[in-house]
């Protein structure tokens, strides 16, 4: 039974200091933002806290807020409701929270106002409006969702702050996200068993997600189970499996705390790829284990990013896909016309970790995203060091909407055989994808016990 | 396998004109909402559109909005961004999209402004903030989320509208529940079947899921499955069942359309009830068997809700938990201090249908709510008629906040053998909870093929 441990206070404590020590005297302000509703008032999504407030206390607790001030942090909570214990159950006592979180006291947050008072205190915007608009009240100014990418001021500072932190995992943070691979590991193994032909995707996509709810997580993402690979975010699982098809397979858990996984497999649906699928397969994994070779201190991730379109130019000469010079191919981009995405992208609380923080997350500062088609999705562009998880997911896909854009092919139409092409039609998308942490030395493959060799993956299923 | 199929265009263009005649010459906008973010714009919840938007299109269209005016039907939509095909596939036409809603026109989003423009238009609030700050701003007035009770002038005309309209199921609407319904008993079965001491109550919550996700559908509120019964509304799933433990286990399926299902069900973790479970269970049955045979046209909804409160006294009476005259307690509601909520509610496209419209949906116009601790938890208090649908959900609960307070169980301290109670002690809380059609005649239970009877849930755990 897969069951994550809290993180242990102590590493909360250490998070903390570190951040206040970065701040100086600058208090900060961080929310764990509210309930959303769904259908209506009572009938809520499932609470989750903001990924900065889970870092700083690894609690998931609607509605409080932490303010750091100085060396002391203060967790500001909403009160049980008299009728509480009826309907929702004894809840655990401020002194028990304030042992649990480490912190210096916890409070009610009807105290939070005046701990405020009229001082200058850096926040970053909920995701939610109205937590943002509770934000703007408290701190007498303007506190914008989905405006963290423009923060200004001690925001701006606060964004920098929890970014350095964030960025270069703890051991306690890659003890979660292990966890986290986990649950995944053991989704996709339920998931590659439960599939055959003449079911529908929606049956493997159950099988994987019962297991992420067995271990207590959720899903870190909208799981995407289909058979149409080359939509690259296909949220729909309701499409029938037919023999001959690939599924491709994005599922990742995120655990109790927030910690996320994110793994793309490939899966044939009568147990054994065709020539042809196994062809493509195995260039999307020469690119998969040559980008993950590359995943070592200092170097730059789209350096990471371009190994991986040069694999797939290569693998695509080899099957007379694409002609003519690997090098010159891969300068003009022509892995982008089968591989129109980023290679991968940061990994922690988030699954693009700190997206919230925009470009300000995975850009170093003074680099900026390219203008080309394919290489403008590229989320990261940083270099690379020992504790930072990344995804590395490279892949083939034949998006019609692409190969009939001649604004996009037509600068290939004399590197591109489309009667090569043709004849791996059974092959509509294949992305593989692991979580990869840099170390000192060699990368380590979280996500390793999740098979990726084509033969493996084929007995896996079996399994 | 089950699957639902979309609600016929023809149902969904009755249901419009409806609407429409009972409005007369006021046009109505009734809007989808909006994504929600979860921990950073780009992770959403699931979308999931207003029910009123649900009802009138039978489509799961974020930011879209449906304007009746007079006999009128327009549906005003997002187009695809330009990269659309990339990453979530072709769109289904504008055409296509008016044929199936059966409207009269399909504009951009865009175009509703103008549509609009200085006219008095009834709305209801949807239940974000982003798209109600739209709503304001589309409408010249303040739109307000969560406050549909107190809706005013033309919106109140419209919610009153809607009411009438969603109170009394269709055709196509029953059939919708029964699809959720069907789901549901899949989902129990396979959560019974995987029920046993020594695991968590995750594990049963997953096989219950994974069949709500197999079928197409999601959970239509946040499921209970919990060997604490007694906390009413316990949203973890994390504790360890042990030998002896029941099992409450609260979930129904929503299907693609937004309909819904809600059930409750005791397990016993040993596969058996224990003398005194068994004896606690055929209490609350019998409650549940009595409340059913009461939903009949034209009986007033409260007093199902009584009869249910008076077999619980009664069974407690016969186990000796109770001492006294039947009558005597019912009238005092000594009910309340085990069975402290109401029967049941409106069901449909809500699971507490309607609820976005507070009590002037549950409660018939010049009916409020009971003072008394438990009666005012009652949702509906309406006459039933043919093609309401409702839960009937009696229970017993041992809950130590009612029990150790005086102001609740002082007044029948004589009443209350607590001996006789200590013997009771291997029932935390029983709830059985089915989704009730009231009809010409006999009512129907939506939800019969999930055993209820003691016996026959034992042999369903092993089947």
């Amino acid at each position: 039974m897969i069951w994550t441990d809290p993180t242990p206070t102590s590493a909360l404590v250490v998070r903390r200091t570190k951040l206040s020590n970065a701040l100086g005297d600058l208090p900060a302000l961080l929310v764990a933002g509210s309930y959303r509703a769904r259908n209506y008032p009572a009938n809520r999504y499932p609470f989750r806290a903001e990924s900065h407030f889970l870092y700083l206390t690894g609690a998931q607790l609607p509605g409080a807020a932490l303010l750091l001030d100085g060396s002391r942090a203060t967790l500001f909570v909403v009160p049980a409701a008299s009728d509480d214990p009826l309907w929702h159950g004894e809840s655990e006592g401020l002194g028990e929270l304030r042992k649990r979180a480490g912190v210096d006291a916890v409070a009610p947050i009807e105290e939070l106002p005046a701990a405020l008072a009229g001082r200058a205190v850096a926040t970053i915007p909920a995701n939610d409006d109205t937590t943002a608009a509770w934000q703007s009240s408290l701190l007498g100014r303007t506190v914008r969702p989905r405006g963290a990418s423009a923060l200004e001021g001690p925001d701006s500072l606060l964004a920098d702050a929890l970014l350095g932190a964030r960025l270069i995992h703890d051991e306690a943070a890659v003890a979660q996200i292990r966890r986290s691979c986990e649950a995944t590991t053991a989704g996709h193994h339920a998931g590659a068993r439960a599939l055959r032909p003449g079911i529908r995707e929606a049956v493997v996509r159950a099988a994987i997600e019962a297991e992420f709810i067995k271990c207590g997580m959720t899903t870190a993402y909208g799981s995407i189970v289909t058979t149409h690979g080359e939509v690259l975010h296909h949220e729909r699982s309701d499409g029938m499996v037919a023999e001959g098809d690939l599924l491709l397979v994005d599922a990742g858990a995120e655990n109790a705390e927030g910690w996320s996984s994110d793994v793309t497999r490939v899966y044939p649906a009568s147990g054994r790829f065709s020539a042809t699928q196994r062809a493509l397969y195995d260039v999307v994994l020469a690119a998969n284990r040559a980008a993950i070779a590359k995943v070592r201190p200092n170097v730059r991730y789209r350096d990471v990013h371009l190994e991986a379109g040069r694999t797939i130019v290569r693998g695509l000469v080899d099957l007379g896909i694409l002609r003519g010079d690997v090098d010159g191919l891969v300068e003009r981009g022509a892995y982008t016309i089968f591989f129109p995405h980023g290679v991968g992208h940061l990994l922690g609380l988030d699954v693009h970790d700190m997206e919230d923080l925009g470009d300000r997350a995975g850009y170093a500062p003074g680099r900026t995203r390219s203008p080309r088609f394919g290489d403008r999705y590229l989320r990261l562009d940083r270099d690379l060091a020992p504790g930072m998880a990344v995804t590395i997911e490279p892949g083939f896909y034949q998006v019609p909407a692409i190969l009939r854009d001649d604004t996009l092919v037509g600068p290939f139409a004399k590197d591109l055989d489309r009667d090569a092409l043709a004849r791996f039609r059974d092959v509509r998308g294949i992305r593989l994808e692991d979580d990869v942490l840099c170390t000192h030395g060699e990368p380590e493959i979280l996500t390793r016990a999740i098979p990726i060799d084509a033969a493996a993956v084929e007995a896996w299923m079996r399994a």
